[in-house]
């Protein structure tokens, strides 16, 4: 311990308290943090950008101040004191202009895996999903791991083609991304039927959540690529409203906390994870401030996972 | 498509962003949809009187300006162009006076009926239901089934007779309405044991959420006549709390999303469904809009259901 | 009276309850309602987008169904049956494109001045302003009139010219606009010390929210060119945060009711009114709806002060 | 003091933590607090019900186990041990029964004035005046004096002569009402041109906030008829709604706090107060409570007025 | 009945609408109520001192003025007129002094033992818990149940021993406390690995959401010691946030309603239960009131529950 | 500029975006900010836990990545690249141990003193002052100006003196206070009548809200030691609720923006200041943030007062 108590209601607010680095040039750590608070490209309410910093004052309700975090269903101590974390903050934003913002994160991205770290992305909204993938146009090709509610696979309409309804037919376009798998899509959404048929013919395997839950945990880690490298796109509104309220989107039906988490710890103890985003938290659309605590829940419990793997590796 | 985008947030809220018709003589459509904004009979929090509007504004999340909605569960396009519904407005609504509100929601439900529509009402209270099943009183007999978590049949209480705790009982009494199936009752309401007892008298099949979840949705849809004319009448607290907090008396225990919308499948391809309203949605008490999100959800999966079940009939 | 009671909580919320006119070419009125809900624009927090709706539905509250709106201090009935008023719903945003966007409002402003009615447009973030003053460049020159807590005249950082802290500046490039006058403007924004000297420049007249009041209402309306045709464009933050806190960039001192109600009875009085548009208004960050109800309460009454300004001749 | 703290977060929320007298034939006291919770007289938003529990709750924040409140701008000990306070409850209220529930506050009012204590009852929405005055029927006459924004002066519309829009006219044709003055009235109401005229006919003084702000206190307190029984009607939305955003009607530009609570000081000075009534707090849409804490500050220092009056003497 | 309908929203908010008995030395009942407004123990959001406050209003819904809550799934009638149950106000807290108001919590629970009643108490943090236990201390011994999803089991860091991270290692050192059965326990807390291996070491019997349902409710109830005295000890963060968001330290992944309640039923069934606490609800992080609502609900059946089983006996 | 745009919402919450620095002893500044969440010195409602969060978030939306604040008013250019200030982080706060968490705070404030840094001290709940105070015992005397509603004498109840009512009167016991000003100050809070008594005996000048308005800015200023060193203790709900409803115990009457701002502009005229604290916001009880950003643009403009004095000095 550090000679504080450092309960989690204090201290400026990184994620996971972990130290902040401002000079990307010198990024030493097992992961890196990258707040990439654009959200120009939702459809109904906006507010994601704030989602960073949502993510990051949750995180530190389960920041104790103690050399890792015990679970006990598990028996283990994750994020001990040998996994170095680091917040870098936010990609720089700016207004009106997608382009631009989206570079400034892909340059985000490019200088974690540049300094060997784990990138991890808290969005913004899902469009913030393009320059991630962009960003790893020079390293080995991956799986696309998608849990969402919808299908983000509309290729253009009206000019859009860098919206929050288009990374899943970007990323699919990309040669460094072998294929894709996408859990959760359930109802209307952005894409139309032939939305759907493009994704499959481009290689996309379709799950929804019931034909998630009739399948089974196990059954479902089957269907990715056993040992593949695989990035990881979570979409908060995957997750049931009842403790996802706060997102852009919402659409009733979706998973409960385990089903995800299970998933996770799934393919962390099967795949390698290269990087994953977690993106459209809402925080002003979360008045009891759930939907941020299940993000930075989820992404500490996912962090761990990785890390125990790589340790037992 | 018409030529512009028409994102969710874009546009004045009716419902489904489909046509406003004031004009009740007019009314040239397969669904018709009317508000019914009253809440005087309400026994805790009021608040359903901006039901119609907060539902019209969250149905405009389900609406994105395509040619119908894709279901990749189903593989089906509901709602299609061929599909005419129209949102007629409100019901005239005079404070302090329940009569005269009823009666006006009773006259809107028959103008609907008198053009060959079906006649779909948000609440408002649970007690707008009273007119609605009144003005089918020239109608071929029906069975009533209701979701819901309480089982609204207090026959009088301090002369109370419409109320929002008393509509199933007025419906029993009624010629037209040949039986009752009520789902998701549970838990302390404001009917006492003699009003169980005074509804299984009368011919109710009553199931909690745990007996309904016991059966299964097929054991449960059997309990309903097979092939009758059915009205359906759903409020919104039959649903958990955790989806549906914004209504005036939640219990919890309800069910979930699936559960309900299962079994709405079920009795559209089973029963010809002769119209059905939506009630208890309280905007001002839901923060984050699930609620009414859920409700929109709900009524136009539920529209999408019968229609479907029509033309394939 | 129309048979109908319709109290402000009854009905389908278009502006005024005024009826919804979707065919643009059909636009018969003395006012035209557009609603322009974009907030890419945006450098706090976003929202705006859903402002067309919070003010149609804070509008409805001061919709009796009375033919027209009695004033006891002014001793006048404002907008009554003579006056024709319609809402023309939302221009068509396209997410991710300023410019689609932005073309799209100027559309709609152009197809109400074409109809020979008096524009009034509903955003959206300030940057909204943009295109309608571009509407008017083939009408007869007029002074712009800004209510804004922000002087928003930068010229460009990182790129970007048409944010919402462009607007002015982009107004005071036009040849149609002979003049600024800017009041309320305080405190830190993103507007540098080089702007104001750029504003000073391009001859803008900026007063403070203490400097207005020390001068009073008279001596401030004396400053703005008398006869002058006028266009006004009101950013709701110019308001108190005690009165507007639903807006994306609130700052404290701002004005109080009463002072920006007599400035714009002053300008009607004076000058011939040739649109406005009122901005800025977020009903998500707006618990108690108070803010919309301001932006309504005031939309109105200025209608009011035009038309009666008009009558008299 | 009472060997406990009783901090202001302690305890069961009476009013002012004051004694709980259920048996209304053995109320003891110098002034006996009922609650209305009726709101079905409203016209916007409900929520009034919870208006005697809201301020209940509010008022223990000004309740710190003290031997009464001492003003040091005063320099004096309101509401010390010899002025006894009860709270006798709520009126029952029968759900759409306006008639029932007003004879129940009607019947709640009579019980404190037989014996002998003053009535303040804490609504719900204005229409629970209507039963406050008819109890005094059998009293001495009194002037009434209304704080307000709205007229409240509606005759009669589609048969509603008893909802919130109604109470003055109601009072106005009472024979033991001798007079009205009628305070902060602005803006539009249901209240139509006619329904002013008609008040004026009958005697009433209206002036609207900036009309008391120009004639100062002082010259407002002489045109109350001096030293007249006179029974006071708050209706809390007289208040600027940046105070008061916590009610069904807000309308901007109304009254703050000292404005007010310096006409209460004056006519407790100057006038036998018989009675008063505070309405239309709606704490469901009072996010940060502040609405209740005004309601309950005023409540309790016009209670400290007058009993420092009454000892005065 | 009492003449009156008693609405829910009608009236004092005593809890369940119960006498309020303000002489602790004069309670005649058969369970008493006491709040425990002490939130000075936590350590993320404060806000569990209204826990009381809340509980009892939400307690509200549930008391129609029936005699008795009828369960028709139970076929029952539960707290019918035998059961006499109190509500005796709160302990008296002194803010900056956890001992004093722990003091004074004890001596409450001693008030309500010496009496013979069931003590029943709301808080408060976790840590009211401490004293609760400590007035058994002269009491036959008994098992702990704790329902939770942190194990509150540290011994000390930085010299706090009485947080709320605490109570379950003070109860463990009890000479009247047998052993602890812990359900619910998930994820990361306060209680580092060296806290779960000391709860196992003095007899701690700890189970997660997943091995509970896993288990199966009779499964997990024959764990606990039949027929044996029982204290039960509720942490409303047991359950998931989508139904308790309300609370200081949300842990996704809990119990759903029905999860907890059957486990309720059955040691009401099965044990003699001598005392249940129920804390960590904050109502200010409450925003639909449905934690509040769940507490109350759950309280109220639990009171059910076991006065039906002392009857039958 | 720093080749970024870095508007408001992008990058982690410190206060003004300034660096932070979690090596005490290495402050190198002209002015340090230390959080100070400590709030289990409330009577009413906690939360003052999360106001150095709040504030820190709110403070980056006056943060343009301009290299200072242009203030046309004052034709001035705030807090300009010459003026260096950090963000320390916070104090550590152990639970249920105020002196503790007291000790702490002051250790910050001596950290930045021996610094020879301006102490900014970001409250938590008024009790935080006193560590503040006593950190200052080794320096050369002061005045002490407090900005209040509540006067915060009280001297002992229960055995509490270091609450959040006492923080005046243990100010005023030390000798390196030479004496206080106490602005704001009204209605009834936990000082009772004595503690004005000793207030005044102890040499405090005491005004009220309405004392300070009719004797205008100069006139209290003249009232302050002129030239003499100055510490300045401002809780947020001096303020009028409107514009700061997010603190423990709001009180109306309250002063509006400017009243303080110029007051303070003036003590940094004429005074040293010395230190100063901003205590009592509560981000949960601010649905709109407005009190963040009120408590953000005072201390900004506080600071930019004082050290653009210190330039001209």
């Amino acid at each position: 311990e550090s000679g504080r108590l450092d309960l989690p209601f204090v201290g400026v607010s990184t994620f996971g308290k972990r130290p902040l680095v401002t000079d990307w040039n010198a990024i030493e750590a097992d992961a890196a943090i990258l707040g990439a608070p654009f959200d120009a490209g939702t459809q109904f309410r906006a507010g994601a950008r704030f989602g960073p910093r949502g993510v990051r004052e949750a995180s530190t309700l389960f920041s104790f101040g103690h050399a890792g975090a015990y679970d006990h269903e598990d028996d283990e101590v994750y994020l001990g004191p040998d996994v170095r974390i680091v917040d870098i903050g936010d990609a720089d934003i700016v207004h009106t202009d997608t382009e631009k913002s989206h570079a400034n994160i892909e340059a985000g991205v490019r200088a974690i895996l540049k300094a060997g770290a784990l990138p991890v992305v808290i969005g913004g909204d899902h469009s913030v999903n393009i320059p991630c993938i962009c960003a790893f146009d020079d390293q080995a090709p991956f799986h696309l791991l998608q849990i969402d509610a919808h299908l983000d696979f509309v290729d253009e309409r009206h000019g859009v083609r860098h919206g929050h309804g288009n990374p899943m037919r970007r990323a699919a376009e990309r040669d460094h991304v072998t294929g894709l798998t996408q859990l959760g899509i359930r109802n209307v959404s952005s894409t139309a039927k032939e939305g759907y048929a493009a994704a499959r013919d481009m290689g996309s395997d379709i799950l929804s959540v019931r034909q998630v839950r009739k399948l089974g945990t196990e059954a479902v880690l089957d269907r990715i690529p056993d040992g593949a490298r695989l990035y990881v796109t979570l979409d908060i509104d995957a997750f049931c409203p009842s403790i996802a309220p706060g997102t852009g989107t919402p659409s009733h039906g979706g998973f409960l906390y385990y089903e995800v988490l299970e998933l996770l710890q799934g393919v962390a103890r099967r795949n390698r994870i290269v990087g994953f985003d977690l993106v459209e938290v809402s925080p002003d659309h979360d008045p009891a401030r759930v939907t941020s605590i299940l993000a930075a829940q989820v992404a500490l419990n996912f962090l761990g996972f990785i890390f125990a793997a790589r340790t037992r590796g």
